[in-house]
């Protein structure tokens, strides 16, 4: 088999929200306005931002991710969680049972949400058609090897396979900054 | 040849300063105060911190290192980097030939250092009877790996072997906090 290669996105702290929260934080029917379209079909940012409350500090300007999703989630770095004083486990985006709250602030209210913060798993986004060429399966866990001056190789990244979805590697700044890499720099998937 | 492991200390930004430095920073004759050992023999945290200020942005309160050194050097993570909007090459400690300065402030003065700015290149200390019974030799490069929830190998490790070195893998808070690491968490060598 060939390698198999996959491009770097760098994932910054963000949230996803409920219908419900985006009411509490921004007014009663409001419309998420997107900005940019992500890597993932249909996702999008957008233009509205709020503050994330900690017990220990504060973090301003955090980016909204649409669309609304069932549950609200955020999603934070290591660094990020000394600064806010929080404490969230490393899981996959959705399995937020039994996670950390936190305050969050918005224009129009604050809300305490009682659980939903996490540090996203490193995973890696594939199309139905590039796992069944590359021999990947859907919640296998996989090791990605960068190389370069800062070289730096990252075990235990989920494989998510959706025929909606693109090839594209997802981590935090903390692991982008630890290995030097910048959007769209490329991995090499090993076998251990 | 048994398993190699090495306990992780990691290190913060901070700075080392020449006397002429410290004393435009902290006037005249000033003698750092020392508030605790660090794990290298005869090396110390002290008391003093300064402010870095680079084009983007400020870091205040950043440690001082002790003893003073030939020559001031700024270490900061990819992090640090971008929030002071200066971007540093990895380099081993003391070497700062041809990299970026940086405006400091203390409490007596600033200074604009010319060169010194630098992300140190991760780093194995050890004493020369553990170099000599793992078979490392100063200026190699290996492999060390830490296994849990975010698994990572760091690659390109470089050895530094002195009669006064004690065994301790020195890596940023950026690398620790992409693999969850805590001070003296340990990691295996691995032969790639």
């Amino acid at each position: 088999m060939s390698e198999i290669k996959v491009p770097v996105g760098i994932s910054n702290r963000h949230l996803h929200l409920s219908i419900s929260d985006l009411a509490a934080l921004f007014g009663k029917d409001h419309q998420l306005k997107p900005t940019k379209d992500l890597s993932q079909p249909g996702q999008f940012a957008c233009e509205e931002t709020v503050t994330l409350i900690g017990a220990k500090g504060v973090i301003p300007k955090v980016r909204i991710l649409g669309p609304v999703r069932s549950a609200s989630q955020v999603e934070i770095s290591k660094t990020d969680s000394f600064v806010l004083g929080i404490n969230p486990p490393v899981r996959d985006s959705g399995s937020i049972s039994g996670t950390p709250g936190i305050t969050i602030e918005g224009p129009a209210g604050r809300i305490e949400l009682k659980e939903g913060v996490i540090i996203a798993q490193r995973h890696l986004h594939l199309h139905s058609d590039e796992a069944a060429q590359f021999g990947l399966k859907d919640q296998e866990l996989i090791t990605v090897k960068f190389e370069g001056a800062r070289e730096t190789t990252f075990g235990r990244v989920l494989v998510r396979v959706n025929p909606n979805y693109k090839l594209d590697l997802h981590v935090y700044t903390d692991e982008a900054n630890a290995a030097g890499l910048a959007n769209g720099d490329v991995g090499i998937v090993v076998k251990l």
